[in-house]
């Protein structure tokens, strides 16, 4: 089988490749680390969607390049303008067509989506989100998006109704590897810990960083075990995002897309809370989202 | 004259050493990066110590050195244990003597202070608390001490009733200098976007995951300035802590040990809050705690 288009998910730290036959089944699919993070604006990305391509290319004519995430900033290849809610998720029509160098290669960009008050930007989640409209395009509820930066959004009648971005993820990366936190952290994971923390922080977020500094205080007096600091540092994060993100998921279906820890970590904490939810496996979520673009553009081609 | 003491305030990053006179008065003053961080425990410390004092031992007899700080923590020089809440400012009959290859030095490393319930430590912090009340013996209220890890602590008839330590400043370094906030970060101060932003987590501190993020949605989409941002971030985190810390400057008079500008920004927001702030030049707070040890230590030898 030939390749009949490429479809990329092209982050600020990976380029994630796959190629698709003219049945929009996948031929092959491979990482790269030459995300946007490492590339120069502009002609740089060919080159670098060329060594991901590799010996790979078929053999004439031109092909389809579907991308979504960071290459569409202002620091990427291109900037594909924010589609702003409360929108669809962008497609293919929406794309930025970006000249290439090489005749054989055909890119587009996905826009990503902006909400004007309170300001609040995507580029990538609302390719999952459109993969889950994909499978599902009746869905009404609210998704949530754990990762770095976890997005929570509003989704009814196919469209994206509004969204808050919560810096969690960020958050408990430098606290863990870089503040006075990390001499307390080992692997293994406590759930009662985690939990206590989503509880202590749900009631009373003003106390974050005070509990914060606690895990190391507990850890020089009170001999707290390196995988319960782990766990009560996410609890704290996550129950204070919880009591900020309340709007989203109280009284809502919830959709987590993760199927990874993290994803489990926010299933138990809002679990807890009584709130109503649903996993979905979010690995090819991306994937679904770029191959639903790719046929609208056949489609108006 | 000549040298009759050493007074040290030895840090994670930086050794302070001060040599006075007979008569306390300051003979000259050092500063070296060997901080404790950088030190292995035990005789490292000793070797540091020579460096700093370099060709300014006195010609005979042997000198008391006054440390106050993480030398004192495990992983420090020697173990200094905590003095426990309630109590009195640590003072020279509590301190650990240390051990040295030199005959001419006599190592007395003070104690820091711990809480047991909320689980908290300070280590040099109680030494600028001792100076406040060395010059201030009836001091009788609330004491704020902003740096990288903010201490608040009640104080009444000389002694540290309790106190609260938050992460305040540590986040504040690493979102700005690491988070993808940093890129829109720049210099300058914005008084009115920091006292906003000082309202908005002091209203809501659920919000603040939220709001962080939103200052890089705000630079993307409104074209919000970098100096906005930069106070932006500090007025997040402080009112979030100050929502947090209400029980200890609700209705209390409250002293800021910090001349700089991150006394400033608490001056400035708890103003707003209608606190009654006072201002204490903390230059040599901890020079005069150390002193008074040193005094304490001649009268009990």
């Amino acid at each position: 089988m030939s390749v009949a288009c490429f479809a990329a998910d092209w982050g600020t730290t990976h380029l994630r490749l796959w190629a698709l036959d003219a049945a929009e089944a996948v031929l092959w699919e491979r990482d790269s680390d030459e995300g946007m993070g490492k590339l120069a604006p502009g002609g740089a990305f060919e080159s670098a969607l060329l060594r991901a391509i590799g010996g790979d290319m078929p053999e004439a004519g031109t092909v389809p390049v579907i991308i979504c995430g960071m290459a569409g900033a202002r620091q990427g290849w291109a900037e594909a303008p924010y589609a702003t809610t409360p929108c669809e998720t962008p497609s293919a029509a929406d794309a930025t067509r970006v000249a290439t160098a090489s005749e054989r290669l055909r890119v587009f960009i996905l826009p990503g989506v902006k909400q004007q008050s309170p300001a609040d930007v995507m580029r990538g989640e609302e390719t999952q989100i459109a993969g889950l409209l994909a499978r599902e395009p009746e869905f009404d509820g609210v998704v949530c998006l754990p990762g770095t930066h976890t997005k929570w959004a509003r989704i009814s009648a196919r469209e994206i109704v509004s969204f808050q971005t919560f810096m969690t993820g960020e958050m408990f990366d430098l606290l863990s590897r870089q503040s006075v936190l990390r001499h307390g952290l080992g692997e293994g994971w406590d759930a009662d810990a985690f939990l206590t923390a989503v509880s202590d922080t749900m009631a009373r977020p003003a106390g974050m960083s005070a509990h914060l500094f606690g895990i190391r205080s507990s850890g020089l007096l009170a001999g707290l075990a390196p995988a319960a600091a782990r766990s009560r540092l996410s609890g704290l994060l996550i129950g204070a995002e919880l009591a900020g993100a309340r709007p989203y998921w109280l009284g809502q279906r919830v959709a987590i897309l993760g199927a990874d820890g993290i994803g489990d970590a926010y299933e138990t904490a809002l679990k807890a809370q009584g709130a109503e939810v649903e996993r979905v496996d979010a690995t090819h979520l991306t994937l679904d989202g770029l191959r639903a673009a790719w046929t609208a553009l056949k489609e108006t081609a």
